[in-house]
């Protein structure tokens, strides 16, 4: 059967894996996002990596052309699993289980999910075809109260800093501040102007200027738009600075008082962790007031975070009121941008603490019992696969960065010894009571 | 944007998901068999969700017109996406792994990998379309110790009892037994009796026999044939029982000391837990040496899991002799069976363990700061999302099954009281000292 055709095989664009010394760090953080996840009561969920392509395009958007759709290799005509898809982000499916086990769920429902997503886009830097995405979402029925506003990127910022990666700062608006604003400032279609000053990273203030230019926006407008999305404080002195641009109406008031409340709840958080940035839209036709981006304070500026609240989340699976609001870590993407540096340190190539030496077949069962011994203790230990040289068996150990190697019993009567291989020390042990040294 | 277009969500087959309560189960179920895993010195790998085409079809097999392969929702003409699929198990994307790291990897590899895989079969009981496999495989270059066809089996089994369930039993075989019975009763194609007798468990003996005629087996072979795999023995007494069947060959004679010394070094787990079932074969053109499958000891017959040794496992991606042996546990089939059987108690539907009561407005610094507190010490907590009547903060601790609501002062120089939900006692406490009492 083993035909000798060799298929060599390559890695697959956008569809990262890692070493396993590089895994054991992915594992770590996502153990400790987990962790702080848990830490404020959020639960877990999992919903299968495939809906139904009408679940996942009945919102609409930009991503439908990324979508991949599954077909059985050897389907027949008319096969029934074409109208399945695999997910694009954890919203959608979110919101569908939401709306499919409402009864069976407590609201304010608070759920983590941290699960692989597919989008058939470009690889490039930053954008995966594959990626772990860590979400944290509540959802309410009717109303939220705004506590869950500042709770959020509380939540997120801890996990970010949990990971022992470089300092991370919380970009934060809301959106009824700019509509607000804009509705003040009598702009019928503030879709087309939020869509273009959500550009301006991209494409800059003048061309910022000449796109809104070329929608029919007038220059005053255009200017002020600009200066709004220039407002950056890194406390609740945005709201002075709004203020004295002149324009008001009921929606901005009621933005600003929201987006203060989020930062007067987060003041407790380092300094310069939080900027209140009125330039943060993240596009027009999902969030309906708080939004924010998470981002290296220095470096790189590609989001590694983001979300926000949304009014409507499972309005096309059911008919109930179920505003929400969620934040999500880009794992994959934070991971990869920090491998692509150089910036993960690898962790250990095995998880295992001791190596316990073979001395001689004779002795394979008390050895093994000498390991077991030790694992119910709490350790992970490798019992040595043969009774090779002692030598051969210590150099295994090096090789896999083992910490401590085990030496049973050799003759009746001997002691056990342990031996720490970075100090090289070597001493007598006793299975039931030695511990790590820290 | 929000057309008011509703698509009733609906489960689709084969699919799974399960309600947080019982995800909190399964949860700790992988958390469970993973520190088992590493507790062994196993690492963990993930593989991506999708492998080219050729590489999973590169060993050929039955599962090839399960695959789920990739197109883009609207892909063009010709589109490269064509060439992915969803992996069917994780010993191919294993294999291939392996091949393509090769030379950054240490050996003997120990790897351990919990990922979801997908069949397009049809949904039956056990059976789903997207499932989880939990499994450990190690990978030598040239040579495989026989050490690890005993670890691996006790692995499996010491896994399977931290879960709580039900007593599971290993019946476990070797290849070489039958192969080399069957060479030595002079069959020429071991492989049409060894895939009969494999569906002995579905036709009965009777059947057994009729194919075996069908396929030109005399009756006396045929009989001697379902005498054979007959044989089961609670411990090394099979070696007997063979001997006795009068048929000698060298690879018969190995495959009995192989499969007497798993037996042998796994003799220390509880009575019963192990059978040497030379009806166990799995599948003729995989596995070469130690086969085995997982059960119930009482009820269901079908596996929960199962694996064996392969002589030749990443031939086919690379010039290197790669022998291995890998188990794996079923967790999805597992779990599900348990789960139709209304055998799961559900877990809790919040990990929060401590509710923090929010006074009043004014006090929610300060009730953040006793929650942040509680956190810091290691304590899941949840703040109360609004200050409503305390009546309805205690109904939602209530029904999230919370274990302890905390009341912090609600007025300047009172002390904290936490209340025990079950017990409905209620004490002073301290943030910086309080523990649960067990």
């Amino acid at each position: 059967m083993s035909e000798q055709k060799i298929y060599k095989p390559k890695p697959i664009s956008g569809f990262p894996e890692w070493l396993p010394e590089y895994r054991a760090v992915e594992l770590e953080w996502m153990d400790k996002i987990r962790a702080v996840f848990e830490s404020y009561g959020f639960c877990n969920i999992e919903t299968p990596a495939v809906e139904e392509i009408d679940a996942l395009t009945a919102k609409g958007g930009e991503t439908e052309k990324e979508i991949y759709t599954l077909t059985r290799l050897h389907a027949e005509e008319g096969d029934k699993e074409a109208r399945l898809a695999l997910h694009f982000d954890l919203t959608v499916p979110m919101a569908r289980y939401v709306a499919q086990h409402f009864g069976a769920l407590s609201f304010p429902f608070k759920r983590y999910q941290m699960q692989k997503s597919w989008r058939g886009e470009r690889p490039q830097k930053g954008r995966y075809r594959e990626f772990y995405q860590c979400d944290i979402d509540v959802v309410n029925i009717d109303d939220l109260p705004l506590h869950f506003d500042a709770e959020l990127p509380a939540v997120l910022f801890e996990a970010y800093q949990k990971l022992g990666i470089p300092p991370v700062e919380l970009r934060i608006s809301n959106r009824k501040i700019i509509m607000g604003y804009l509705a003040g400032l009598g702009i019928n279609d503030p879709g087309v102007v939020t869509r273009t000053l959500d550009k301006l990273d991209k494409v800059g203030p003048d061309g910022v200027l000449k796109m809104l230019a070329a929608a029919g926006v007038s220059e005053t407008v255009a200017q002020k738009a600009l200066a709004f999305v220039n407002i950056k404080t890194a406390d609740s002195g945005f709201a002075e600075q709004v203020q004295s641009l002149g324009v008001s109406s009921e929606l901005l008031t009621q933005g600003v008082a929201e987006l203060k409340f989020v930062t007067d709840n987060l003041s407790h958080l380092p300094k310069g962790s939080i900027v209140a940035d009125l330039g943060i839209i993240r596009g027009l036709d999902y969030y309906t007031g708080t939004v924010l981006e998470a981002r290296f304070r220095e470096g790189d500026p590609l989001a590694i975070g983001g979300g926000g609240r949304y009014d409507d989340l499972a309005g096309s699976f059911i008919h109930q009121k179920l505003p929400g609001i969620g934040v999500s870590i880009g794992l994959t993407r934070l991971f990869g941008l920090l491998m692509d540096k150089g910036a993960i340190q690898p962790g250990s190539k095995s998880p295992t603490q001791l190596l316990v030496v073979l001395p001689e077949e004779a002795r394979r069962a008390e050895a093994s019992a000498t390991a077991q011994k030790l694992r119910t203790r709490g350790y992970n230990v490798e019992l040595y696969h043969s009774d090779t040289k002692i030598k051969k068996q210590l150099a295994y150990a090096e090789k896999k960065g083992i910490p401590y190697v085990w030496f049973p019993p050799f003759k009746d009567g001997q002691p056990h010894e342990v031996k720490n291989m970075k100090s090289g020390e070597q001493a007598q042990a006793d299975p039931a009571t030695w511990a790590e040294k820290k």
